[in-house]
Formats: C-alpha cells, sequence, structure tokens
C-alpha cells in the first residue's frame, strides 16, 4: 500500500493523505538554521544545535502523535483547518504534501478555498520562510481568517523539558508591528533572539500560549481561533508563543500570498540593546534587515528558486539514467539527499533522535562522509580536521565531540577500536575524489590541544599502529569498549539498570577481541599502505603492508569457523558467532568487512561466507544482524542481547550493514545477489508496503524489525542512519562500479544480468565523465573493453587528464 | 473567586470545578511508592526515585494541558466520559474532587451513572489502589462500559523522554487473566516490573497505545472507547500502555465496585523467571500475592481505613482551637501535611518538579526537618545522618546527595557556604524534640567513607568552624557559589548561556561575603553552644560562645546599613543591599536571619529592620525577597538578575522567607505584623482569590509574582518548598509560641492583639501537653502567668516530667 508517490521531474514525494502510517518528514535547511518539518506540518526548528539553540518547541513521544509545527490555521466561517490538516484533522477536501529537496509544500482545499503553504530555509539567510498563498476558487467572495502559530522553545531543548521551576518565570517577548520578538534570557546571558513575523499588517497577534489556547485548550481548537479573535496577549513567563491574526476578504478567483519568516538573529555584545539594558528593549536592526530580504512574494519565489538551483548543482555531479526507473531515483535524488542530511545533523535531530543527546560520532562521521564527499569537497575536508583533532595521541580517539565546540565528549570518552580505522577511510575517500593529498599536511591537534598537533599523516599513523599494537590473545584486535554498533560490550559487565554500556566498566580488556575490526585493518590498512606509498614512505607500507598480512592469516587461522567469519572473542576467549554457540551463531558486520577486505577471496572464504550469509540471514526484507537472536540477557556480552529478540541490533535488520554484504557480493562477483540485497531494503522499492514498513519511502531508516519480531519488517528510527552513505557508496561505487581512485576513476560494475547496461555523468577533479555501460551477454560483472573518447584503453582505470572538460567512456561488460 | 471548599472534618479540599486556574494535585503515598494525582486525574506514579523507578508516563508543560494520569472512561452508549472530566472533557452533571491526606476521591456523574473513584497508596505495600463504584441512580436497567488506561514510562524518566532510537524497541508486556505485567527490561538488569490489574474478569484488553488510541489517536478519543470494543493488543516496542475492559450491567439503584490496582514488584535475581530465562516468563508470584491483599472491596475500604488512622495519629502530635477557623486548618492540617510531602519529595517531584533534575538538597533537607522531626522523629534522625555522611572532612558538604544511594552529587559539588549551619540547625531541632542526644554519638562518615566517620557531634564541629574560618576581607562569612537561595552567585561571572550559575567559575572568592550567613552563624551558633555545654564541651563552647559575638559586631559594623542589614558584599567589596545600590537596596534574608539572630536587638537595629521591611518590601500578597527589582544582567551577580523583576529570586514574593520575617517580628514582640505577614501567603487566608493566585489553596507555593511583575500575585511551583516546614515552624513555635526546647516546652505566643487566646493539645517526649492560652488584654506578647497543672511557675518554660501522659497548662498573657 502507499500513501503517495515519486515525482522525479520535480525530485518530490508527493504525499496524498495525511494519515501516513508515521509521521514522514523532511529537512529544510544546508548551512546554520534547519527546521525537521513533517507531512502534517509537525517539527521543529534550530540553529546549527539542535540541543543548546533549538527555536521552537516539539513534544516526542507525544499524545497527540507529532505535536507541535509551524501552524496555519484557516478560519472561514465556523470552519477551521490547516493546510496540512494538523492540528485541526478536519478533512480536507483535497491534501498534497510534496517533500522536495529542501523545502515543502502542502496543498489543502476546504469549500472552495485553496491554501497552498511552500516552506523552506532560504540559502544564506538564517530562517524558514513560510509562503501562504490562499485562491478563492468560489463564486463567491470570501472572508476568512488565518491565524499563524508556533511555540517558542526557552533555547536549552534539555533545560526547556526539564526545569520548570525556573522557565516558567523567564519567558519574554517583545511585539513590533508584524513582527513577534522571543527573547527569553537575551537580558542575561543570550545575544540572540528569535523572531516571526509576516509580510503585511496584522490584524492582531498574540505570544501567551495560555492565552491563545484557553484554559485547557488543545492545539486542535485554540481559544483564538475558535472565537475568531486574537487577544494581543503578551507573553510573561510560562509559555511565549507567536501568533499572527490575518483578516482576509478574496473575490472569487482571487488570489493573496503572505510570506511569514521565523528567524534567528544575533546581536554583537554591545550592540544587544537601544538604549540602556536597563530599559530592555532589543536591538532590532539585524531582525529588520534579515525581514527586509523576504518582504515580497517575489524575493521569496527567488529564493526558493535559489535554493532549487543549488541543490541541482549538487546533485548534478553524480547522475545515472538505467532502465530501472527506480534505481536511477535514489541514485540521482534520494541517496544523495540523505547523505547531505546525515551529513548536516550526524545523528542528532529526527523524529527519533531527540537532538539531545548525543554528538557528532567519530565513526559516524568518517562514514557520513562516504556519501557526501563528491557533494561537497570542500566540507568534508574540514569535518576531516574537525574530527582528527579529537584524536587522542597515542591514536584512540573520543567516540562523540560536539557540534558547537567541537571538542571530544568526555562523558564518552574513548575506548572504541574501530574508531581510529575510520579516519583512515574518510581520508582515503577525500584523496580518491579530490586528488589533494595537501590535507595530509595540514597541522592538526590531539584532544583539540594545538600544542599538540602534527600533520594529518601523522593522526592516520598513529590510527594503524593503535589497531595494530591493542591485540589480544589470538592477535586479533581488542575490541574496546565495543566497535561497530557500540552493542556487543564485551568488558562491561554491567548489572544494575542505568549503568550506560557504552562507558561502564574498563575501557578496554586483555582478551576480547574482534573480528570486524581486524577486517576494517585490512581493509582500510591496504589504503593505508597507497597514501603510505605516495607520501614516499616506504618503509612504513612495508611495515604495513606485513601487519596486513599478517592479520589476514590472523583470521584465516583465528576468525574462521568453518562456514562464515566469527565475529569476536569475549572476555573468556570464547567465541561470540561461532556455531558453537547457543544464540548468535552468525552475524553480518564480520561476513562483510572480511569480504570487502578480501580475506580468504583466493581461498574461497569469501564465497562462502556470503553463501551462508544468504542461507542464515537472510529475509525477504532484508538481512538481519544476526541468528539466532539472543534471548536472554548475556552479561559478558552487552546490549546487544538487552533488545527484545528481533529488534536492533538483536537481530533486527539493521540497514546499515546491508549494503556492506551487497558491496562485499560485488567483491565475489555476485551481481544478482548485490541486487537483491540492494532493493531489498531500497526504499523505493519497497514503496508498496509502506503499511508494513511505515517510515518514510524516500529514505532509509536505522533498522527494520527481523523475522523474530512480532512486527517483522516494520522500520524505525528513519533518516539518520550510515546506511545513506553506505548504500551511495554501494549503488553509485559498487553495483554501477564507478568507482574514484588515486590516480583516476575506475569504472567497474557489478550488475544484475537482466540489466542491458545504463549510463551515468560524473564529475570527478574537475572533468565531466559521461559513462556509456553496456551489457550484451548479460553478465554479472566483468569488463570485455574500455574505450576513452573512442580511444581503446587496457584495464578499467580512467586516467586524470586535468586538460579536459568532458570526457566519454563506453565500456562493454563480459 | 473560590473553585472549592475546605471540609476540616474529613480533612479534604472539596474542589467543585475541573476548570481550576491550573492542576491542583495531591500526593498519594509516604513509603516508597508515591504518586501525583490532579484534580482531574493527571499525574504520575514512581518507586522511591522520580527519576530511575517510574511506572507511568507524565508529560510537563504539554499541550493538552495535564496529560497523562491513571484514567478510567466510562462509555454508556454514544456518550464518554471520566469521573475527574479529563481526558474527555465531557461535561459532567456533577463533579467533585476531594484532595484528602493521602488520598483524592473524584465523584463525577452523567445521565444518572455514579462514578466514585478513591485513589490511595496503602501502608505498607508498594502500589497504587483505584477503587472505582458505579452506581445506577436511574430507573432503567443501564449496561455500559468501562476502560481503564495508564502509559507505562520505561523506567528512567530521563532516558524515556529523550532515547527514542532505543525505546521505540524495548517495551515489553505480559497478560494473565486481569493483571496486565509492564516488564521493559526486566529481560536485562532489570529485577522489577509493574502490575496493573482489576478485581475481577475482563472483557478484554490493550497494551499497545497506537491500538488503543488508534492512528493519531488522543487521550481525549481512544480508538478503543469510541468502538466499545477492546483489541487484546500485546505491545512489541513502542509505548506499552495498560487497559482493561469492563461490560458492566447494573439493575436501577445497583452499585458496583472494581478495586484496581497499580503495583511495583521486585524479585531476587536468582527467581526472576518462571522456568528458564530464555523463554522469558516472568516471575509473578509476589505480584500475585500483592493483588490478593486488595482483591475485594472490603479490603480495599480496610486498607484506606488503616491510611487514615495512620494520618490521623501522627496529625494528633499537635493541634490548636482558636476562633481562627482558618488557622486552625493550616495548623492541624495541612501546614503538617505539606511538610511530610516535602520530607517524601524533597524538590524532586511536583507539577514544577520535573523529578529527574535534583536530588536531595542539603541545606533544603535540613530545612524541611525542621517541619517533620515532631511526627516522624525516628525518620528525622535517619534523614540527619544521611546528610551528614555526605559532609566532607572540611566541614563544607555536598549541596545534594542522591536519594536511591545517599551519595553526595559531584556534579554539583560544594561551596555552599551556608549548607554547614544547616546541619546545626536540623540537629539542634531534632534533639530539642526528643531530648535524645544520643545521635551525636552516631559514627557518620565523610563523603560517604566509612574509613573517615566521626561521631555526629565533631561534624557539627567541623561545620560551625567552616563558617568561622572561611571568612572576607570584612571578617563576614565567605559566601562560596552561593548560600540561600543558591541564585546569588558572586563568584560566578558567567557570559555564556548555558553556564550553571551554580558550578561554574571557582567554588569559593577570597572576597565576596554573606551577612545572611553571619546571621545564621549567630543564631544557629547559639544552638552549638548549647549542645557543646550539654555535652560538657566548656571550652568549646567558650570558643564558640566568643566566635558568635564577635560576628554580631562584625554584622553590627559591616553589615547593617542604617536602616536595615546589608545582604553581601561581591567580589570587588562592594555592597550588596544597600542604599548605595541602584537596583537591590534592600534584602529579605539577613532582615529575617539577622532579627532570628536577635542581632542588635537591644540596640534598635532589630526594629528597625523590620520597619524597613515592611516599608520597602511589603506587598498586599506577600514580602518581596528584594527593592528595587534588578533591570539588567549583573555578571557579577549571577542568576538572581537573570530573571524578569518581579519573579523568582528577582523582587518575587519569595515564600520561602515571609515567615522568617514573621518569626523575627515576634522576636521584636510585633503580633500583630508577625499575624499578618503570615496571613498574607498563608493558603486558606487566600483561597478568596484562587483565580490570581492560580495554584493550590491549601499548599504553599515556592514564589507568588511580586508587585514588579506583569503578573503581580500569581503563584508558581506549588508543594514542594521550605516554606513548608518555616511556616508550620513560625505557625505553632512563635506566633502559637509552643516551642520545644533542650529541657522542656517553651510556651511564649506573640498573637494579633484582637486574638482572645487558643487551646492546643501538643505531645511532647511522651507527654500530652494540654495548653491553654488566655489573652484578656489583647496584648501581641507577653506572659503574665503560667500554671502546670493548677500550679504556678516561674517563666514559660514547662519542663519535661515523664512520669506524666498528661499535662495541664494555662498561660495568661498580659
Amino acid at each position: 500500500m502507499k500513501f503517495g508517490y515519486f515525482d522525479d521531474n520535480a525530485k518530490e514525494y508527493v504525499i496524498t493523505s495525511p494519515k501516513t502510517p508515521l509521521p514522514w518528514i523532511n529537512y529544510l535547511g544546508c548551512e546554520d538554521f534547519f527546521s525537521l518539518v513533517s507531512n502534517t506540518c509537525g517539527g521543529y526548528s534550530f540553529y546549527k544545535d539542535a540541543k543548546l539553540l533549538r527555536l521552537t518547541r516539539y513534544r516526542y513521544n507525544n499524545v497527540p502523535g507529532d505535536s507541535n509545527g509551524h501552524y496555519y490555521y484557516i478560519k472561514e466561517g465556523n470552519t477551521i483547518w490547516n493546510p496540512g490538516w494538523m492540528p485541526t484533522k478536519t478533512d480536507l477536501d483535497s491534501y498534497e504534501c510534496h517533500h522536495g529537496i529542501g523545502y515543502s509544500i502542502f496543498k489543502g482545499n476546504k469549500n472552495d478555498l485553496a491554501a497552498e503553504l511552500t516552506d523552506f530555509v532560504p540559502i544564506g539567510s538564517t530562517c524558514e520562510i513560510n509562503k501562504l498563498t490562499m485562491t478563492n476558487h468560489s463564486k463567491e467572495e470570501k472572508h476568512f481568517s488565518i491565524f499563524s502559530y508556533v511555540e517558542f522553545c526557552l533555547w536549552n531543548a534539555m533545560d526547556d523539558m526539564t526545569n520548570f521551576q525556573r522557565n516558567y518565570s523567564i519567558g519574554e517577548v517583545e511585539i513590533h508591528g508584524s513582527a513577534i520578538y522571543h527573547k527569553t534570557e537575551y537580558r542575561e546571558r543570550r545575544n540572540h533572539y528569535a523572531v516571526y513575523s509576516v509580510n503585511a499588517p496584522i490584524a492582531g497577534f498574540d505570544t501567551s500560549r495560555d492565552a491563545f489556547l484557553g484554559a485547557y485548550g488543545e492545539n486542535s481548537a485554540p481559544d483564538v481561533v475558535v472565537s475568531g479573535s486574537c487577544k494581543n496577549s503578551v507573553a510573561s513567563g510560562w509559555a511565549p508563543v507567536g501568533s499572527h491574526q490575518l483578516d482576509v476578504t478574496l473575490a472569487p478567483g482571487e488570489s493573496r500570498t503572505y510570506v511569514f519568516v521565523l528567524g534567528y538573529v544575533e546581536n554583537l555584545a554591545a550592540e544587544k540593546w537601544v538604549g540602556r539594558p536597563e530599559d530592555g528593549i532589543i536591538n532590532r536592526t539585524p531582525a529588520e534587515k534579515l525581514l527586509e530580504k523576504f518582504n515580497t512574494t517575489e524575493k521569496a519565489d527567488q529564493a526558493l528558486a535559489d535554493l532549487k538551483a543549488y541543490w541541482e548543482k549538487l546533485l548534478s555531479h553524480f547522475t545515472v539514467s538505467s532502465k530501472e526507473e527506480k534505481l536511477d531515483r535514489m541514485v540521482n535524488i534520494w541517496h544523495q539527499y540523505q547523505c547531505m542530511v546525515t551529513f548536516n545533523m550526524s545523528r542528532s535531530a529526527s523524529y527519533y533522535e531527540s537532538g539531545i543527546g548525543r554528538g557528532m560520532g567519530f565513526r559516524d562521521s568518517c562514514q557520513d562522509l562516504l556519501g557526501f564527499v563528491h557533494l561537497i569537497p570542500d566540507r568534508a575536508r574540514q569535518r576531516i580536521l574537525d574530527i582528527a583533532s579529537t584524536q587522542f595521541e597515542d591514536g584512540s580517539a573520543y567516540h562523540q565531540y560536539q557540534p558547537l565546540t567541537k571538542k571530544g565528549n568526555s562523558d564518552i570518552g574513548s575506548g572504541f577500536n574501530d574508531d581510529p580505522l575510520w579516519l583512515i577511510a574518510g581520508t582515503a575517500a577525500y584523496i580518491k575524489e579530490t586528488g589533494d593529498y595537501s590535507i595530509l599536511d595540514e597541522r592538526t591537534p590531539y584532544d583539540n590541544d594545538d600544542s599538540k598537533a602534527t600533520d594529518l599523516m601523522e593522526h592516520l599513523r598513529r590510527s594503524f599502529h593503535y589497531t595494530m599494537e591493542h591485540r589480544g590473545p589470538h592477535k586479533l584486535p581488542l575490541i574496546g569498549r565495543a566497535d561497530w554498533n557500540d552493542c556487543l560490550n564485551l568488558n562491561c559487565f554491567s548489572t544494575e539498570p542505568g549503568e550506560s554500556f557504552q562507558t561502564f566498566g574498563p575501557s578496554e580488556g586483555p582478551n576480547a577481541e574482534s573480528v570486524f575490526i581486524a577486517g576494517m585493518f585490512v581493509r582500510y590498512g591496504k589504503d593505508y599502505v597507497e597514501i603510505c606509498r605516495h607520501r614516499g614512505m616506504a618503509e612504513e607500507a612495508a611495515l604495513a603492508e606485513e601487519a596486513i598480512a599478517d592479520m589476514e592469516k590472523t583470521v584465516l587461522d583465528a576468525g574462521w569457523d568453518g562456514e562464515w567469519f566469527l565475529r569476536a572473542y569475549d572476555h573468556y576467549k570464547n567465541k561470540i558467532g561461532s556455531k558453537e554457540c547457543e544464540d548468535g551463531k552468525i552475524y553480518i558486520e564480520p561476513q562483510g568487512f572480511c569480504v570487502m577486505a578480501e580475506i580468504g577471496l583466493k581461498e574461497g572464504n569469501c564465497l562462502k561466507a556470503m553463501e551462508s550469509v544468504e542461507k542464515y540471514l537472510d529475509t525477504k526484507y532484508g538481512i538481519v544482524l544476526l541468528q539466532p537472536p539472543y534471548h536472554r540477557y548475556h552479561v559478558e556480552l552487552g546490549e546487544i542481547s538487552s533488545y527484545p529478540p528481533g529488534y536492533k541490533e538483536n537481530a533486527g535488520i539493521f540497514c546499515h550493514n546491508n549494503p556492506w554484504i551487497s558491496i562485499a557480493e560485488t567483491v565475489v562477483g555476485r551481481g544478482n545477489r548485490a541486487w537483491q540485497v540492494y532493493t531489498r531494503t531500497c526504499p523505493a522499492y519497497i514503496e508498496d508496503i509502506s503499511e508494513i514498513h511505515r517510515t518514510e519511502p524516500y529514505v532509509y531508516s536505522q533498522m527494520i524489525a527481523g523475522k523474530d519480531a512480532p512486527n517483522f519488517g516494520e522500520a524505525k528510527n528513519s533518516w539518520l542512519t550510515g546506511t545513506a552513505a553506505w548504500t551511495f557508496l554501494n549503488a553509485s561505487q559498487y553495483i554501477l562500479g564507478i568507482r574514484p581512485d588515486y590516480d583516476g576513476l575506475i569504472v567497474d560494475p557489478c550488475i544484475p544480468s537482466f540489466m542491458d547496461g545504463f549510463t551515468a555523468k560524473r564529475d570527478f577533479r574537475g572533468t565531466t565523465y559521461h559513462i556509456e555501460v553496456e551489457n550484451p551477454n548479460h553478465v554479472e560483472k566483468g569488463i570485455a573493453s574500455v574505450t576513452v573518447d573512442g580511444n581503446a584503453i587496457e584495464g578499467n582505470l580512467i586516467p586524470v587528464d586535468a586538460s579536459k572538460k568532458e570526457v566519454h567512456v563506453k565500456i562493454i561488460m563480459g
């Protein structure tokens, strides 16, 4: 069952019923100001940091669901409705929500009155624009009122939801003309406020929630809207809100457009006030400048056009055209869009991540980078340096860092022993994309201490050596607190509720080892070797090669279970992910990474591992993380066994590592299987089962309930997942096979045999590559011939030629 | 305007409209299981710790307001209603909420069907009972359904409201007969679950919120209730709830009673499961035993009777009878009840304290003790030892400690330099009440380290000396991070939002001094001297007396501003609370404490200070904390200047220190004024302005907006305030003047001159004192004669005579 459709020309998903199984959201903003917006106009805004600078209040896990947003009420006679259905839930004569790239449009009609609401965050400004066009489609003159409504958050979202004995006394506002200023705490240490305005004279306003809603009021029927007349309330404490009243008359066929702006404004400390601070009148000059930028419909339309052009350009760097409409749609639009959102948000603010719990993950951010480095290489470069700056001198790393300060989060600390290797992965991806080795020369601090800075190359060296030197009884890498995905906590041994599995117990034990990290070591160690070679560090390269070879041997000796790769050894040196185990006999992660690392490729281990994944972990909705699920808590394993069977890491379909298997299948050359794995969790391919999948059909979720769960197939935690990056990497670099490498662009497709071929356009180091792939013999992998601008070449590495703006590549598979 | 009335016989406040200005709540439970319940059945339950072991989910600051509670829906035909009005808000034919002492009763009638719901937590059991009696008052047989509803919290209230990427996947339940078991995380480290049951066969149940409410559903109209038929849903992840359906037929005049129980149950680790842990069937035996205790109406009624008897006995220790009905009501019932609630809750869980933010305050708990020591001296004794155990070896103290572990909270740390003296205050109050000096011999750790333990007397010594030895340029005590009430942060100098005023900056500076602490030092130093004397520590007593005399002189030299006592000196050695200041010229705290300490009593400073309070700080709704309010942020003062004028410490009417002034007025003998101060904030005396005051008319709030605020007279933060203890102390020991002392009971009334006298009954050290006070000459203070059992005595100290069970005291004022 579907609740809408893809409009690929507009790059939109069009939702045709407000009653989606869960709220389906979009992200507005790509610089510093962000909004989450659902298909019923729910959501909230923040500036830079969703915890510390939240503009509007949202209530997670609330009843009624998805409550609070940026709402517009239309009151015509006794009928009150919203263009996005919520919160009145008045039945609309027609409804559409268009989630586009960086904007959302809501089209609601009721009694021949049409509302079209366009929400977006313009490039270069710190505000959200809500452009509302009302059209009278009837034959009579229409008189109605519009009431806008936002509820302000008192900036710190955590404090806002806990510290009421203070918060109920601090709310402050100012009103000037049509502009409502939310200035709570501006009197003291804040130098910023919010402004909410409309480009028209207003009939009145409200800024007190209690006044607007009325005693025991609800968003579904605010007192002010029901009565049709605002109260011009001035909030003092309690809950400040912003509401404008506009009284409108429209002749038959007439339209009118209003531009509402919700903005974030900072002042210099010396320029906070008009006159004396004691008088408490805020300096509105920068706000007025901001409002002036969007005070006509034309200006707002131009800002939207600029935003669309910005995205059009970004998404033009990689495009594919095949007979697979859904593949093209995902690769050209939604995979890359989701990658950009994970770049912006990390794991901070979604409808499942409350925006207050986590900083940027070291591991997460490095992986996210794999997905967006081709889109915004300059920002990727900065991100790498930011991440590396939180590394410790011994090569280990803070597991998270704070987006505002960019400093490591000492609450979480270090000890996640896969982290260092991800830095190599991210840096290698950046160099392969850009050819910019100069990043390796950048002076980069440790633990944000400039006095300890070295060049980035040295950071990579320490990353590699940290892993090399922290090994256990089987010479496999020690796992530390945990590797991906934080839930196998082999040194934790927690028995008390509330103890964090990630931080309780020692940061490292002497025994617990990870085969997964071993796979990463081999995989990204090879990148490290190549980078060393390029830097002329032949001795280090040789040393690293030897360590890699040794690790490969170690994995084959101690990390192979007969049919698949082991997952780990626990504190007692017992195997995890072995046929010897009662539960958790086979895990997905080492199969993905050891095969991507080509450990035992020649010996057949890789193919065998892939066959075992198919045999033991496959389901119709994707590959589960392990089997059988843990049925009880294992104190020696930690969080993974804390989940009910089939959920999350305990045998859920963790979307993040499904592409690892798909990529691994391309390593063993099984294009059909790689395709099957790709499509089984790919949003566009499962749009038809939206009533089962429930989350948005245009983006990935973190997890789909596995076959052991009662709700098999139900997804959770949409949007902010490493799946975004990995799946784009998989689709673009391994299935389509267009893969940046150190010295050029590799083209090496591994596609389903039914596919005749495809064409693609790829911008790479200043040149645009037009790539045509033909698959006349319907193979899954293999290259019969490669021509570049009509000339046949050996191999499938298209060398860089900076003199060319355009290059035409033709590949015949076979 | 009133929204109800006091029923003094029943010891109840009866609310007659559900639409009170704010939710008016009650507390159920006096041991380990607690519930908050509002007049519309909102609220939640927890076991011991409101943050870590919360049973049901409540949403603070929500829209709709006060949402989530323990609800019962009645569906008769198409009419759906609740006995407490919420959440359907269906108009009732009649409504009453009786908030009693430890129980609440809701009486709702609709269409001749009557519901009477009695909520209480029985003594000795870890559960809440909801006894629901339905009566058919019509002449027709009635058929209707009852749907119960609670939403479970996933135990850790903080995690529950932030960590959705995990929490949406962990919810688990079991259903057996009429019992719904909420067992989330029981599979792993928890050894406890919740049970919600009813003593009757059920037509069905629901445990999934989504199933119960329906898609986009609301508490006001759950899908299941609207349709009239439950879904027997079994929650798996998302939001587990508990709902029973009962289909009922009642003949005309017939009644039926159901007993619902919501319980908390723990199992030993070895007894968690029935059979293997892998099978995941919880051991229900203890739950079944709990349910059996209340499985008939008679058993539930007996439990309620036991609860009432428990309270009746507690409240019999001190009673007054005067012609002032409101005084008697407050002293005999509500003051003492609020004291017990602050003992139980400290500042953790109210409708303003979210239950997750704070531990027990060192200062708070010592003060709370002043109010409940006569009710439960054994628990007061333990509380003192718990508090003292968090003291540091140098005499300073953790400012807060955790109720579950009883360990100091290192996030807040120490440096609140009034803390140590409160330990002397609390211990002195305990000794005066009980005569039990043996508490001073108790071995008591420092920083919870047993190896560092000394006797409690040594703790007191270190408290006194800590203050004596930490003094500034004027020889006044250094303020440290802050004294009461945490908001004058003279060493903080915070410029960045989000920095805690209480913990940012150094814990102590060399200059900033507190006149308030000086007043405390003198006041409680005198108690320290007496205790030393009793212990035979003559030398120490003499030393202390000298230090106190020196401090008195210091205050009169450096702490007197001409008309009133200064508040402090800041980091720059500038005066705070002086006529030299632009804002904040006069503060309430030092006037209260220096006068209570009788500093300059003979010299006239005390009377002058009291006159200044009346002249500069008085308002019709109480005495504001300071004048004029700070109009801008002062970085050298901190949080106090962060509030808008008139709110909180910035010139709000902080109820906590109004009794200090009232007590201080009794020191200078002005009974009329003491009475005026007492009655202006006393709930029963301002019941008539409930529409202005807004919070409950039976208990104190922390703060009433001052005259500088737009909402002058509006109260906030009801229930959990030191006002409870201080006002009972004031009314009982200073206005009525019945005051325990080391060697007996002092009787020294200071009453308004219109009062003819009063009688009181006071249990004291095993003897019941029947006290009759006559005021024939209508004086405000002074004793003409005292007779004890008919014999005149010198002075007004009634000596202890353990041989007597009853003593009759007659006082003639004059």
